[in-house]
């Protein structure tokens, strides 16, 4: 084999692995699980610093205990996922909760939604400017509302009615989402070009997985939406089937990602759908619906996801994704890049 | 046979044969074709007029001429399904566009989505009160933006920049709403228990699929809500998968009905996903979705939609549903009963 021949295999070979990589699949122990995402995104190493790794991984391994310890109390997936997300929208890491992005008019618009597997019921809210805990508020309108969707100051309106605090919008402040609205705003580009360019402070929406003591599955997401977005726009995180979806039947699974691709191929529950409708396991409907629909489209991001047996998919077809499991006690793993 | 068990057999009889004429499965010709609603519920034959039936049969009429027209000459299914829209939204007698129901505020918020089968590009709008037509405004996000749904007046800022003129909220006063309302509010009745009444001013979505010339299939659906309804909230007209899916390699739908169960269901993308992965027809598929798995969760309403050879299917679990299709030159047909 000549030199040249040979470098391109090694090439080949690297990226093949690195793609395998991508769709991380630990087996079920069937006992309780979770699963959390902190975004997907062109997350490479060169950009990063051994602290920022470190300050990632810390929250996520926060949330995955909090998370796991309201399992191990015996309480439901529902509040597992709940705790868990709580955890990731307090922290200013990521674009959820207190990290939201800025919109193009310099207010932030969160959305969230949660799906609980034992009985199919779904909440969801949109585009919120004074709720801390927009996952709380999903929570609310799931169990307290006959909706599955309330947005705006409609949203806020009703968690008031049923005595949740609403947060000045300045909570919402931190200066570097700020400097990132004001880096974009610069820039002579369109939004749809800004929508084409990996950078880190597109993505960053949360979610997490859980299966329960009874063998109940919850899934729930929470976002800050795009940076500098106009219009009301509105991605896939609070849209059920597409940014978040539970069946114990089946999975339960968080999105994250160019939200527009998630919800026209209704990611979430594409997969569900694939696994009960095609009888093919957690992984391969992933591995489908993630490395090869939404890649041929190029609709980049990823999802978590598990299933009653604990089985748990985390797949993306983007450099990195913040990540993380727990099914054991005291052993939360967390990832960030493609090969770890 | 004694005189009861006769009597029993006669009933069983015509419930069983209603109960199959709700599912209204036309064979397809290959040919252009439009189907349409104007809402299901409990439409009974002892609340209507003659003068009342012929007027909601006339308009539903002219948008199937109108969509059967736009296709014969040529042009695409997705202008088919606005063309035929628009009709029943500048109609006071649907709930979509001129004849909205009214919120719990006294104001009138739109929803309206549409989906192009071609290429799965999808484009809603929810929460707007000063778009005349909103299926214009959902072609527009679809066409002219990066987004797959716009809200509010973030929604109303978008269209208004691409050279849309927006109508006073005045324009969406119609006195029958207004009175409905009134009726509502004067009920010392909560929200929940309303949404578990079968009243007609509930429901009245209106919904076209078409199948064009070139063998594409559009879906579009256009709503004012629930009548009394707050806090924002959305229903799933403006969500692709739950109100509106169309996919050239399955078929399109539209749906209408009690708008959380369809959300969670994802009833529209649900029907496709069988006859992806299932390889059911769409008449197997549309039943299993509307007349099993919705009707057993207690979510009323229905679905019209068309395959790539034709076929429509017109599948609804309540009393009635207002709906036509036209699959060939001068023979639009109107149904509004179960049995008819």
């Amino acid at each position: 084999m000549s030199k040249l021949n040979f470098s391109i295999s090694l090439i080949l070979f690297f990226l093949s692995s690195s793609l395998i990589v991508s769709a991380q699949n630990i087996p079920g122990n069937g006992r309780i699980s979770i699963v959390i995402h902190g975004g997907a995104g062109t997350i490479l190493r060169t950009n990063m610093t051994p602290e920022k790794e470190k300050a990632y991984k810390k929250v996520l391994e926060q949330a995955l205990r909090v998370g796991y310890k309201t399992l191990e109390a015996g309480k439901s997936s529902e509040e597992a996922v709940v705790s868990a997300i709580i955890v990731m929208e307090n922290s200013p890491m990521f674009n959820a909760g207190k990290g939201a992005v800025f919109t193009n008019s310099g207010t932030n618009e969160l959305d969230a939604s949660i799906m609980n597997g034992s009985d199919n019921t779904a909440g969801a809210v949109a585009g919120v400017k004074r709720i801390k805990n927009p996952i709380l508020a999903a929570q609310m309108v799931k169990n307290k509302s006959a909706h599955v969707l309330l947005t705006g100051t409609g949203a806020e309106g009703f968690v008031l009615k049923n005595k949740m605090k609403l947060v000045e919008p300045s909570y919402f402040y931190t200066e570097r989402r700020y400097r990132q609205l004001m880096n974009i705003q610069k820039k002579p580009t369109g939004q749809g070009k800004l929508l084409n360019k990996n950078n880190d402070y597109k993505f960053g929406t949360v979610g997490v997985v859980a299966l329960d003591v009874n063998g109940d599955i919850a899934a729930g997401t929470s976002t800050g939406g795009m940076s500098n977005k106009r219009f009301g726009r509105v991605g896939d995180a609070p849209i059920i089937g597409a940014g978040t979806y539970a069946d114990n039947m089946t999975c339960g699974v968080s999105a994250t990602g160019h939200g527009e691709f998630f919800m026209r191929n209704l990611v979430a529950y594409d997969i569900a759908a694939m696994m009960k409708y095609k009888e093919i396991s957690l992984a391969e409907a992933a591995d489908e619906v993630v490395m090869k629909k939404l890649k041929r489209m190029g609709g980049g991001g990823g999802i978590v996801s598990l299933d009653a047996k604990g089985n748990i998919s985390m797949t993306f077809n983007t450099p990195g994704m913040y990540r993380g499991y727990m099914n054991e006690k005291d052993e939360p793993y967390t990832f960030i890049y493609q090969v770890e």
